[in-house]
């Protein structure tokens, strides 16, 4: 999994029928020297994560292996998101 | 998923019949500074994405989720066109 | 696989429910120069790893292929931990 | 999918049976800046490409996704050889 | 698939029992200008390479279509020893 700072909501009007409903993230990844300047990726949020919020992202078929996801085109998922005082 | 700027279409004569009618776009991918500098990939189009387009791109295993291409030799897809007005 | 060092536990109190009940580590991975400053990911652990220690991590969907989590959205986990008097 | 410049072909007499027969090539991907600087990586080829042309790749678990290649320890394939006079 | 340098045995005495018996190795990926100064990775092998010899890796998820591998957290073999002086 990847650590991520959820940067903005993402819309896209036209799409593909088994995305339209599903809420979409704009998230940094972390580098290798711990900031967020890493990778920009999308990521659909079944959690409810927040802009500005700290998360855990899985990527590739495991990310289909949420709930109704087993056919959607999806490549990357919002699994939780980090607790705050704990993280180093 | 990534998000990427449309660049041109990409033919190919020879290829394998599974690819037969499709249609595949070049597509640079957004990079850490969030321009579309990144990465250079072809990905097979559903959605009608035209060039200078910002798409929404899903690769892997999970592109093969779309209709009719779960035996076909892709791994990358455009799954949505990203709108632009709200797009930060 | 990949080797990496073992940084700290990572906690999500907001999460899939899939994903309750695991154990999380940070781990940074070894680079093109052998030194512990490479990517960082989050893996799951069941072999019980230690801050500190060298392990092995398996990533995509092979990660799924551990007791029990063929249903789990995981994309990297801990497979075991390197012998440090062989490790050159 | 990819693009890539055929460098040569590989030979590996000690192989895994399954790759028996098999022809593969040397490709060397397309960067960044659109020049074939990038990841060097050695594909299956059922199309017939020859050194220097340019072709399409797909990798990952797709690539299996071919003709008789369900159970062929393969990650990359050679899909197409891109026409020259309309690529961009 | 990519090619590499095989640089060390490696041992694991903690690991996941799906491992048990299985041989592991250091392996230096080729880079961008074909040296092998690239990633390092850790595969299983099966062929039988030994220390200083280039060899092809599979990845991913293909990397379990090898003997009995299927059900095993493998995310990279050895599935060949490249011919020394064949290769370019």
């Amino acid at each position: 999994m990847k650590i991520g700072k959820v940067i903005n909501n993402v819309w896209a009007t036209r799409k593909d029928e088994a995305l339209v409903g599903q809420k979409f993230m704009i998230v940094q990844l972390m580098d290798n020297n711990r900031e967020f300047k890493g990778s920009i990726i999308v990521a659909a949020d079944y959690i409810g994560a927040g802009i500005g919020e700290t998360v855990l992202i899985t990527q590739g078929s495991s990310s289909r292996h949420m709930r109704g996801l087993e056919y959607s085109p999806v490549d990357a998922i919002i699994v939780g998101i980090i607790d705050e005082e704990k993280e180093s």
